[in-house]
């Protein structure tokens, strides 16, 4: 989002809060904007002039919100680079009912809302995907992993936790991350 | 879905295959009753008879239409009970553009409709899942595969390929199929 015109940082918070607060209370298929500026105490417009859609506001009002021990990543210089707390903090990420519900009801959005999946691309899964992949090539550059495309690996350990997130509508904990993890690596280690 | 009123079989065929067209010209977040029951020449309450909500009526569309040669599972007597000629045949479903935009579409709707959710769990996603649980119990009793939770082998197979459907918007294809399978099992073949 770029932003044009100067917002005044508390009028944007209020309005990130009361976003966050009532895809809680209510899930995001009931929030609208019109809920958001009555809780944060604005008018429409002021969310529009720097939200274009619900989508794209629920979307901030995420990252604005996200605790910071689920945000942080754990340290590279860990065994294979920190890839098993990686996963049991996205575990932790999918499983949190601040945010589980809330990540997958973005994706479900994203499905038919280009400007959101660009969005939840570039802030999201982008950012976290280049972290990943540098993790892999660090365990491999270290002798811990083989040298497969780190983007398939990649897919392997986190793509099981988003198919129970998403199909199986039942979050992955991060007990069922060290099962992934444990399992999958048995077939990347060096032979 | 019960449908107590006998229902015309011809109207019903009329509806699914309306939806289905609907689907794919416009899009799912598109559709609505209305203009399927335009399409189909039938009124409103037709619809509304069989098919409570718009996601229970593209979720039997869908599975009306379904091409046989993605719908029939491969024989089981194959190397590894045929797991990955239906890792195939799922990414054949998930990239084509028949189906794949659509299933993605349920998923997105299923987050936020519990009655779609039920029906998709119970009409698609369970009879797959037993199918592929069944496969795994066969290769594991042939030696083919280490003594895993099957449940936690099948996430591990499937999940990467709807992680690319939902997440990377970039459909998983038979040749990333074969990439997943091969890897996988690299770590669950016996020792």
């Amino acid at each position: 989002m770029t932003a044009p015109q100067r917002r005044n940082p508390q009028t944007r918070d209020a309005i990130l809060a009361a976003a966050f607060e009532l895809c809680h209370e209510r899930g995001y298929a009931a929030v609208t904007i019109e809920g958001v500026a009555a809780r944060a105490g604005v008018g429409k417009q002021s969310i529009y002039r720097w939200w274009p859609s619900k989508g794209l506001l629920v979307l901030d009002a995420f990252r604005d919100h996200l605790d910071p021990r689920l945000a942080t990543p754990p340290a590279a210089d860990l065994p294979l680079a920190g890839l098993p707390e990686l996963l049991q903090r996205t575990a932790a990420l999918l499983s949190d009912p601040r945010y589980g519900r809330m990540l997958a009801d973005l994706v479900a959005a994203a499905q038919h809302d280009p400007a959101l999946a660009k969005d939840f691309h570039e802030k999201v899964y982008r950012p976290n995907r280049e972290g990943t992949l540098d993790r892999i090539h660090r365990a491999q550059r270290a002798g811990e992993l083989r040298d497969i495309d780190p983007d398939l690996v990649a897919d392997l350990l986190f793509g099981p936790l988003w198919f129970r997130l998403l199909l199986m509508q039942s979050p992955p904990t991060p007990e069922y991350a060290n099962r992934v993890i444990e399992t999958t690596l048995a077939g990347l280690r060096p032979a």
